[in-house]
């Protein structure tokens, strides 16, 4: 994994795009549903994924499992129309604010986001049991 | 850069905490005011920042820059206090939900978010104009 270097004001005051990629040619996207404001996904884009979604309005990722540049909802239907996008302070993270065409499909275990269960707070190590949003049963 | 294998249901269904750290030891952490839904930031957790939010309360991450695990806020106040931890499907991701101290602390640049600048639409590569949110003026 990389470290980019400290961004500085010349990457954190500019009106130009200048994304950086980690090592790998990566960065992390944050996806959030335009209309209730809630955190769908955290996936990872690369040059062309993010070109892809500036270019046609609707997002696109890079799935590091494939290893292939993909579509969201081009087998599943949940499209991810671009409402705008994002970046951060030293451009190393992007956040689409997307319209969701079919919310059940957003996360591929059929709930309508990935982040589905709390992690109990409390003392201890990270061996601790996670709380399913009751509100997001799924399709199992 | 890891690749994590794909999650399979074990990690998604299950009712226990089984964080997947990238090569580095890292995960990217996506910090969200629990008040407005505004997404804050895009920061990184190790081990160790992560169990020290969970058992304090209050959000630590881990600054890839120094080298070193950072309670949020130390230094600016910008505190953020713990609502809600959630981690995605395949445990490689983990969202903060927060209450913000001091909420033009929240990004180094006197912004009450890191996501300040929209990026320009339409055809074409990644060379393009951000526009400022109107909404964050920062401390410049």
């Amino acid at each position: 994994m990389s470290t980019p270097p400290r961004a500085d004001r010349a990457i954190e005051e500019t009106d130009r795009f200048r994304p950086r990629f980690d090592a790998a040619g990566l960065m992390p996207c944050i996806a959030v549903d335009a209309a209730t404001g809630e955190v769908l996904m955290l996936a990872w884009i690369s040059e062309a994924a993010l070109a892809e979604t500036l270019t046609t309005g609707f997002a696109h990722y890079w799935s590091r499992s494939r290893g292939a540049l993909w579509k969201k909802g081009e087998t599943s239907g949940a499209v991810q129309k671009i409402v705008d996008v994002r970046t951060d302070c030293d451009q190393d993270a992007v956040l689409y604010r997307v319209e969701v065409a079919l919310r059940e499909g957003t996360c591929h275990t059929g709930r309508t986001t990935c982040f589905y269960r709390r992690v109990r707070p409390g003392p201890g190590g990270l061996d601790r049991p996670l709380d399913f949003d009751p509100d997001e049963g799924g399709s199992q």
